[in-house]
């Protein structure tokens, strides 16, 4: 009898959406371990009004795992913003249905696990530590910024480099998440913002402690394009740089990196704000570089709600899912 | 093979839910009608933020058909009223519930369709109508007042009679509503606020027609205490000559009247709201009268949600069940 594969995905946002609804369609054991700093939008009034963790990212991770179907109406209620209201307006369906059951059961994290019943997902949801906090970012001229979505759109001009990254207050790995990566046989980062998904949650204290003492092998998503305002001018080998400061050396097993050209109609489109592929300069070192075409074919497919609102290109769940499947 | 049962409830509030959690037990197929103008708490963001009927009266129906055990979390989701957030505080969960899915499904009545089928209702809910009315009241000192929440706490003397009761806009029975009634075996009324829950679905344009035209019989349950500002000094005879008005003579096959005296603790509380067990002068007539013990044991229930909140002294589900079944 072989063991169904333990496959543990962290990050948040489009690019775990992307890889968990990939991965959804393998006989596999998933587990999203999800960042928890998003603060723009419909988390603002999640956090300060009602005092829980943000829960945009649990949301979309529910969204990419939900049993699609017979609970097809569950699921695009997850995703329903409300576009009137004086109160509601802007508001996701889904930020609201886990306030609810937060209230109901005394813990957001089981309000996860029930929700996880009533969608019937795939996998399990995982938030990456418990404990409230704040994604702060120092640039390279001195700025200091507080708040993710800051982060995400700063003011300032979008070629500084982000010299340190850190949450206020500090965090603790979510004893869950922990577990399931020490039990994981693959663990997947990314692809998402460098430092706004992936390196927001890689700061948890215990995070970098367990990728290191899990027997998993750890792939990392190398992004299509670069983000102004976090990655401006990175090549591959300095989204690389920027893992190792935070996660130590000899932290990733393979690096999964498209080759697939992307079309001209994004890149003009791209160019204007700044951003551009991300250049392949990688070699083989203490990880093994897995090229191919992961690239997908639709462009700027909006779907109702927040997500892939921003990206023109985006990864391919499948052609993904099927080599990390290989690993 | 005998035919299943078809049952209609008419109404909604308090009183439907009551009916309906005690006739969901029996292999019956229900259908509540419900009064669609309340006007009150949540349902004013409903109605004039996001232009949708009312949907309070519809989520306790919901809550009292809603399959029990596997679906309980969502039940209650349903019920649960927010106490925190700007916007949030004092909505209930299923009406946003119904409000984003009638934003999905483009349609108020697919949207509850979606929700029975996700509730695993037993029964089907329908509006008693689909067009957006207001009720309206003059007193008999000529007073006029509109909206329901206003006529169910009038500012002035509760002592004073209502002398007429209308919608504005008239309104016109849902086709479905309409149907649901001609192929009843058994069609029953309130119990309910006499004006604003059963008078206010009443009024609907050709609900009277066809009460006269269905071959079902008609039961109307006999409310327990009068209520000050609606039915100040009412008898028994008082609310059936007040039904005879908006229905016509000979609208009624049988009334049900509570003979179980009302604790004294109960009585105390409600003599400081000016009200006061029905008395019962009823005789047979047209209609039959059925005398029994249709009280509730448990006094002041508070349920969490709004439902409730204000009845002392309720019927008992399984009593008034068992005697509508005889029927």
């Amino acid at each position: 009898m072989s063991k169904t594969k333990k496959i543990v995905v962290i990050g948040g946002g489009t690019g775990s959406f992307t890889v968990l609804s990939g991965l959804k369609k393998y006989p596999v054991d998933i587990s999203a371990v999800v960042s928890m700093t998003d603060s723009g939008g419909s988390n603002r009034v999640i956090r300060d009004e009602l005092g829980l963790l943000p829960t945009s990212d649990i949301r979309q991770c529910f969204v990419a795992l939900a049993e699609e179907g017979k609970e097809q109406s569950l699921r695009d209620l997850f995703i329903y913003r409300f576009s009137k209201g004086n109160g509601l307006n802007g508001m996701t369906f889904g930020n609201l249905f886990l306030a609810a059951l937060s209230d109901i059961f005394g813990s957001q994290v089981e309000a996860i696990k029930k929700t996880e019943q009533l969608l019937k997902t795939k996998g399990r949801i995982l938030p990456i530590t418990l404990t409230d906090s704040n994604l702060a970012a120092v640039y390279e001229n001195g700025k200091k910024v507080v708040g993710e979505h800051l982060i995400d759109e700063p003011e300032h001009r979008g070629d500084l480099k982000i010299k340190e990254l850190f949450l206020n207050p500090k965090t603790r790995i979510y004893h869950e998440a922990k577990k399931a990566i020490l039990n994981a046989d693959l663990v997947v980062i990314g692809p998402g913002d460098l430092y706004t998904s992936i390196i927001a949650g890689l700061l948890t204290e215990g995070i970098a402690a367990v990728l290191k003492k899990t027997k998993a092998k750890t792939a990392y998503i190398m992004n299509l394009m670069t983000r102004y305002g976090q990655t401006f001018g990175f090549t591959a080998k300095d989204h690389i740089h920027v893992l190792e400061k935070y996660l130590g050396k000899d932290c990733l097993d393979y690096i999964l990196i498209n080759t697939k050209p992307i079309p001209k109609s994004a890149l003009t489109k791209y160019k204007k704000m700044k951003e551009f592929p991300v250049a392949d300069d990688l070699e083989d070192s203490y990880f093994k570089v897995i090229r191919g075409d992961f690239l997908s074919k639709k462009e700027t497919k909006i779907v109702p709600g927040d997500i892939l609102k921003r990206s023109l290109i985006r990864h391919d769940s499948d052609k993904l899912a099927k080599a990390l499947i290989k690993l």
